[in-house]
């Protein structure tokens, strides 16, 4: 069960995991930042306690943490109550979701063992925008993706944005990093997957015509700007693109990877000596 | 020709069409807004430039406004050139992107008209997040819808930060606003358009058995919150819903339509009697 502690004042030293959050020093990702997960709001604190990370305390307004109550039984960390005023003191911002929850991180997977256990695999390049990256994590739940690969260049997942943004699907939507890039995607073709790098090269051909079915897929998706690099489209089996109207700029890399997931989700197509095109149903 | 005129006073009154553009009272769409359409940087400039709505002036630096110089042939308007720091000073906060333009609104056709010449429509009910719509008109763009609707409840895809999100599509992609929700989607269906209401509801056929081809097709998104309304989906013909795993959070109402709008451009599909389904390509 967790312990409900009311607290006061802004400056109580047991509330060191939620203070100053907006300040960039908090971040994980660079020096002096505590590397620590935080979830904000019930939605995503709920996701938090679903998670391999351990959690380590909560810090709301009483109607929040009572609403979390049934989701703390079991969990013996404790859970701060205090005014919204209070609370805005200490993260250093109005909190309108109202509750946050602190968690250590965990070890990631390796890329081995991310990729001996799916079917369907996000791996990203560049994208080191942490909002995007929160959005591919969401989609990539919506779509039933088994696991993201960060390849050079990518932001942390578990930084605050990112967490928020995901709806907290990065906690659930398991991730690992490649070390050497690109030659590591050697990696997912020992394990039987056929990796697909999506570009608007016109040589690139139409994302519909990717075999889906049963195969394994491994989709590559570049920084919305200078996307892939020459080395990680080369790297891949085949380059598929997204067909678009005219001189449009690309999509924001999330909403491409949104639409690529659910062309793989879509009945699988033949493409058979002569028209009709053949399909049939994914699963 | 545009007239280039520098400027070093940033109280200069010539720069009232760009003063102080954070503040909410400069919301077209809130009582003392100016309603002026302001594009930043010089892609969503030149689309300012492209379009329909008629160019008052530009404030930006050397560099950009001289890289601007070619699009402005022919155009009878003050181009001020100033520093960065005088610009921020005028606009009210840091614009890295180093130009604007301001232009006066048009009138918007009427749902009648876009509808005559439409073959693809987005339609789109309480969707209130400047972001959200500018992000849709962007992938509007991106696969070739030809017009946006308005129904209850959607914020002004002319405000500063819709034209920005959109990459300036907003300024390209028609839109119109429907008086009588929901009631004015007949006029969709008398125009031969087929009303579909996108919504993550049980009853709701997959997004891939709907019928693409030459039909004309409007797509109906509610908002991320709510989704649409009932009185929406009982307006409109068929409900559709896009295939996602469990328990997943809808998607962001920008990312469904670019899933959506993607869907239609995609191979049509044939339900047949017993499987396999079978395909046709859509052009």
């Amino acid at each position: 069960m967790a312990h409900v502690i009311e607290i006061d004042d802004p400056d109580d030293g047991r509330l060191a995991d939620f203070r100053d959050l907006s300040t960039a020093d908090r971040r994980p990702d660079r020096p002096g930042g505590r590397g620590l997960v935080i979830a904000e709001g019930v939605v995503v604190v709920r996701r938090l306690l679903a998670s391999p990370y351990p959690v380590r305390g909560l810090l709301g307004v009483r109607r929040r943490i009572d609403a979390l109550l049934p989701d703390l039984a079991g969990l013996d960390v404790p859970a701060y109550v205090t005014s919204a005023a209070v609370m805005a003191e200490v993260v250093g911002f109005h909190l309108n979701r109202g509750v946050l929850a602190a968690a250590d991180r965990a070890p990631q997977p390796e890329v081995e063992a991310l990729a001996a256990g799916a079917r369907r695999l996000a791996v990203l390049e560049g994208v080191g925008d942490h909002e995007n990256l929160g959005a591919l994590f969401r989609n990539a739940a919506a779509f039933g993706i088994d696991g993201v690969l960060l390849g050079a260049g990518c932001a942390d997942p578990l930084y605050r944005r990112s967490v928020r943004v995901s709806m907290g699907h990065v906690l659930r939507v398991p991730f690992g990093r490649f070390t050497a890039w690109p030659q590591e995607l050697d990696v997912l073709r020992r394990h039987g997957f056929r990796v697909v790098a999506l570009t608007p090269g016109r040589s690139a051909i139409p994302l519909a015509e990717l075999t889906g079915g049963d195969e394994r897929l491994a989709l590559l998706f570049g920084s919305e700007g200078p996307g892939l690099s020459e080395a990680a489209i080369a790297a891949a089996d085949v380059a598929a693109r997204i067909p678009m109207t005219g001189d449009v700029d690309s999509l924001n890399v999330a909403t491409a990877a949104a639409v690529a997931f659910y062309a793989l989700t879509a009945p699988r197509l033949e493409t058979a000596p002569g028209n009709p095109v053949r399909a049939r149903s994914a699963r």
